[in-house]
């Protein structure tokens, strides 16, 4: 049982797209990411997404729409539905997710992380 | 996919150890809840449960020790492991759990919530 601190964990790293491992529990993952720019449209089959906002802003595009979120709002992206985060500003957020979710969903491309840091 | 605003949520609810749905994804539910007070030693068998303070602070005793956390830490109670939530004052906190998990655990009382409201 370990006390996490966002501020701290978030402290530690600035490189984008790189989620980081904070937490686990009942095989789900708890990742802090920091966003800017355009990430790749993907999908996850098997898996459901919860982004929780935590600094700064950014839209989620979905194919028929587009959403902004801002701080201490959060989104599930129910399995099978295509999604693209494009921050226009640094984001840092939270993720939950299962602990296979890859982040590039069912593709792999160069911003694929297969291997995840934990803090 | 909706989007949820955790000030709005937490607007809407003043009743304390009445945790409410507010997401649901993989099988594990989102809830808030406000608690003050002192809530019941218990345990969950089965289920890891991570708690995330919103606002405020809160102590979490454990058999062996108490951990303080305040606003934007979070902790995660693995399965088994006896725990009691004791709020100084007003708190108001995040659940991330199994769908299943009662929050009173391996006994049932009268703080016991058998269904939960979804916000």
């Amino acid at each position: 049982m370990n006390k996490v601190n966002i501020e701290e964990k978030l402290s530690q790293f600035s490189d984008y797209l790189s989620p980081k491992i904070v937490g686990e529990l009942n095989g789900q993952q708890v990742k802090l990411a920091k966003l800017k720019g355009e990430f790749v449209w993907h999908k996850h089959d098997e898996e459901d997404e919860l982004f929780y906002v935590l600094k700064g802003s950014f839209d989620m595009e979905f194919r028929d729409k587009t959403v902004h979120f801002i701080e201490n709002e959060f989104l599930i992206v129910p399995r099978g539905m295509e999604h693209r985060p494009v921050a226009h500003e640094e984001v840092s957020i939270m993720l939950f997710e299962p602990a296979s979710t890859l982040n590039t969903g069912g593709i792999e491309n160069e911003m694929t992380k297969i291997v995840l840091e934990k803090l």
